[in-house]
């Protein structure tokens, strides 16, 4: 099929790498005239603008958009009045449930048809294929089945059932439409694929966070090599005998991926990174967050469900960026005031701050 | 009374005090002869040695400790071959439970007398009175009433029951023992004291972080001013509107002390805080914390009793001493792996780092 | 002065009480004639109708609304176009800042005048006063001044600085409009007062769930007693010893609330309510939830503020209802499925489930 | 190599078949001699007492127990008796880590060998492999080198780095001792290995309570579908038009398995269940939790390190399980002490449960 891409970022460009693989023929736009050469010269036919984009392809146009969240609502004000009836807009970035709802109802207005596609695979997408999780109108979605063959996963040897990676499970499916199994599925009408983009994305934060806790768990479990004065503010460590271990992390996170219960490829990833660096010293741990966290939560809270291991992730990330200062301040002015406590140092990286004696 | 009083920190030193104008006795002794000097002027008789103190008081002995948790072992030790069968040994500072029960049984075995006190007030309470929590043997307990009802707050005018602060409940007790409106009150056998002190501290932590939490949400609340860049890593906050107030916190604490449902001794410490330093710019925010909010969580592990919120206050203080930093460069290290994604800067003490898109 | 309520639930018929006796003339109004009625016989004006009511009031009319906030906007609809320019509403309820803003917008362009009252007390604020916290426009603010004066606990001689009660702190003002320590506040513009009352009753979950797992805590202080078998599926209490404690809850929330940190008038209800009923038998444990708390959380994340607590107590409330069965289930399967682990039982509201060993 | 194992529950009957599948010679017992008989019938030697079992081990007899966690001191207590220097006992199943490091102590004065080996795989282990993590001394570890590389996934094809299975990563190692990659590790001394496979344990409850937590938002998606009352204890829903979809769980399970960033062994799992049940209605969602999850967050307190995600998946098991019932009668008390607030009904499974107003 032919397809336009909007934004060649780092996820844009391998979306029309690895569709240009699968015989699909692109037509890619970016803001940056460099990004556009660069694809360019990899097969794919350049626009320079918008304008030029819409001529260059067929009707009914397929457009993908992968910019980012911030930048949706400016690039469809510029696109849509373009725009034909029978047209089809992709929206692949991270962008809102609640925007794809509202954005399928207002082009549905124009007959143009607009499909949200939550897209999971990270740089490792490229070869890897995929995950698409895809909401709108449901004969649509099934008009661009090559398309999403292509990019998802089961597609990595070219179109084609025979070429489909096998379920993990050995699970057979009689229905043609079973498509999860390839790595795309329809998952309802609009903002439907974003909605459950989000979710995955919410649940990544709580793996994630898993991980991260374990792993400072057992890297701090040398404390009782420390000796820790005995003052006024101090408790003492009770056990220190408990913690005498010197772990290595690299080759732990390495076991946990040969047959463990979370044996997993974020595991997978952490285990790269320490094998490079075991102390991870190049980064400061500000951990930034994207809206799809945030939104899961909210989702969370309008429908009354609990998600304490999602909000702990998220509420982690902010404190990681120092967004919990002034709560702490606020402790700290509270234990003066009852307690005349003065305030511990920070002790970061090393593990051996006292803790100290509360009213 | 005549009490032996071990241990002239700001609490120690403040009970003798209190006892003193309530026309008890107290001998003084602490490793710092200033400390002992100080309150020798106020009227207590000093001992420079434990030995002389030992001397000093009439059998059986009271011996009040009110040294640091990490401490108790070692003066116990020092103390234990000079008492006498009938003596009576108080452990007034936040030792754990566990070390309580224990206690009881070893000085038991010696005919000594263990009685756990947990107490609470900080330094507010020479002039307020001190909640006293205690374990022991119930008769010994009692025994010790007239210097339970000097230091609790229902003791104020002195003693008798016709001084005593009436509850705010206007509730009229027919049975004697109700001491629990004065301010002190039996809780169990050896360990009750320090067990129920524990838990209130537990709580404390709580309450304490509900706090935190709610000003800097309303520190936070004029976000909405600041532009944000839109870029990949950058979801916009999507109602920047909402957020344009400009709230001035220490009238909000003020107002909240006067009818509302989280009136509370807490918030009139945050809101005489916030009187003298509104942005509390004299403290960093390095949290400490005393044992019994770890024992508080163990306890709650050990029963299968959910604690998440007092949990999550403790986790706050760890974090805000930097105990998080390697989770956190955990967090950043996969992210990279994943997404290629580069690290958000540290805002502290701005509120507007762009979130950021995740794969 | 002569004030409009519509409005005669728990909440609105004592607010007209309060006011009554303070000297203004209150005209009321509901949908149900016999809540009309009861206050007529108390002094007020009763009118059968918006309608009446509004022929019944002074221009510059003041109205204040005390309806659900799912019924704010029906109200609102209904009374928009009887109103003349500089009319007052005052929406007393709990009704999301969000709506605030834009009603004030909405009624700020026919000059009418809306003001946001977040109103904290309860049903002891009949008595003790409520605390008032204001948004909207600050002279209109100002001109309402005696009506706030009325309700808030300051005002509760009648108006006038002699008759305030005096700050705990003992803190004199110079500024006339230190209004704080009257229990009302004008917080900022539109929005302002509900947003800062959202807040207040985030941390007003905080604090009680910090003291409904410390009482949990302490409740299950004797599962030690109980034995537990060793199986498969069971990790044994190492340490019953520890835990032999049978408390008398009523007792220890009683002694808190002398001389204690965690003193405050939330623990002053529940000692109450301990009192009464021990065990607290009559209540199941299925905890409501107002919208504040969501909105708090929702702020929260939109400013990137961490919320931890905030968010716990939530989501407490939310599993007492049993919203969090399906992600329960789907751990049980889980289980199932790779370690063949059958479920445990129910223990509610015994402690001793035995845990069981995991993968 | 030549092993008595001890305890032939679910786990150690598989190791039996695993190592014996790999020419390893295994003296069985267990004190139900059906479970013997059974695997006498595969081929393994029965023993029908300790007695007799040791007799048939040839010195340095190897010794692996797989009993449950509250079962190993027993059986240490009757088998250390019959040991002799030289001897090396395993403690295979999930001991605590504190236990290990003494028995190590123990039997160590006694010259016998003591390894702790935290084993993770489950059901699936038998074909999979076992994820191996040892404590103990280094050369005893390497001298049992042929079992490890039997059970472990590395040692599916048999003994010899050729049958090993790739690394994921295609990393090539140059340092024979790198065994991470056969999924069998030498973690450090005494407990270090359940130390290890305790923190994957809580890891592993985290990542669980990750993806639980997310399938219940998808769940309850529909939410907006039902009508709320308005009432005085009732927020509205602000957005109903939001919440409208119908999500196919086993679809999207299976889908994120493909490609996705939470592609993982625990989805897996769970894909599996929903295949066969996509309600999840034969489980009640009791959830049974493991010491190895409490010890977890016993280790991160001692360390003072923040495990907010590890400790909230451990209390959503302890409330599945009814043990926050007390704390929610308090908040329910609470609330009707001071708004005279009755209580909701419970909502489960329905996820219509109207929010009501606070104070």
């Amino acid at each position: 099929m032919q397809v336009g891409m909007i934004g060649l970022g780092r996820m844009g460009a391998d979306l029309v790498r690895r569709l240009t693989r699968h015989g699909h023929q692109c037509v890619v736009h970016d803001v940056r005239p460099a990004a556009v050469a660069a694809l360019q010269a990899e097969g794919a036919s350049g626009a320079d603008s918008l304008d030029a984009m819409m001529s260059m392809l067929k009707a009914p146009r397929i457009l993908w958009l992968m910019v980012p969240a911030g930048a949706v609502e400016a690039t469809l004000a510029q696109l849509t009045p373009m725009l034909s009836p029978g047209d089809i807009v992709i929206d692949g970035g991270n962008s809102s449930f609640r925007d794809g709802i509202r954005r399928g109802t207002e082009l549905g207005e124009k007959n143009v048809h607009f499909v949200d596609v939550g897209t999971s695979g990270g740089i490792a997408g490229l070869t890897r294929g995929y995950c698409l999780m895809i909401g709108g109108e449901q004969d649509i979605v099934t008009y661009l089945t090559p398309i999403f063959r292509a990019l998802a996963p089961g597609g990595n040897g070219g179109p084609g059932a025979a070429n489909v990676a096998p379920s993990p499970n050995g699970h057979a499916r009689d229905d043609d439409s079973a498509t999860a199994e390839y790595g795309y599925l329809y998952c309802g009408l609009h903002g439907a694929g974003h909605f459950v983009k989000m979710v995955h994305n919410g649940i990544e934060y709580g793996m994630m966070a898993a991980i991260a806790e374990g792993l400072n768990i057992l890297k701090q479990a040398g404390i009782g090599k420390h000796t820790h004065e005995v003052g006024a503010e101090t408790a003492p460590l009770r056990n220190p005998e408990y913690y005498q271990y010197d772990f290595a992390l690299p080759e732990i996170a390495e076991v946990w991926r040969h047959g463990s219960v979370i044996d997993s490829w974020l595991l997978d990833r952490i285990a790269n990174a320490l094998r490079k660096d075991p102390a991870l010293d190049q980064f400061a741990g500000h951990v930034s967050d994207s809206g799809e966290g945030r939104w899961t939560l909210e989702a969370a809270i309008d429908e009354a469900v609990p998600a304490p291991v999602l909000s702990a992730a998220l509420f982690s990330r902010f404190s990681s960026r120092g967004q919990a200062g002034f709560a702490n301040q606020v402790l700290s002015a509270m234990r003066q005031e009852f307690g005349g406590h003065a305030e511990a140092a920070a002790s970061s990286p090393s593990p051996s701050t006292p803790p100290a004696k509360d009213a």
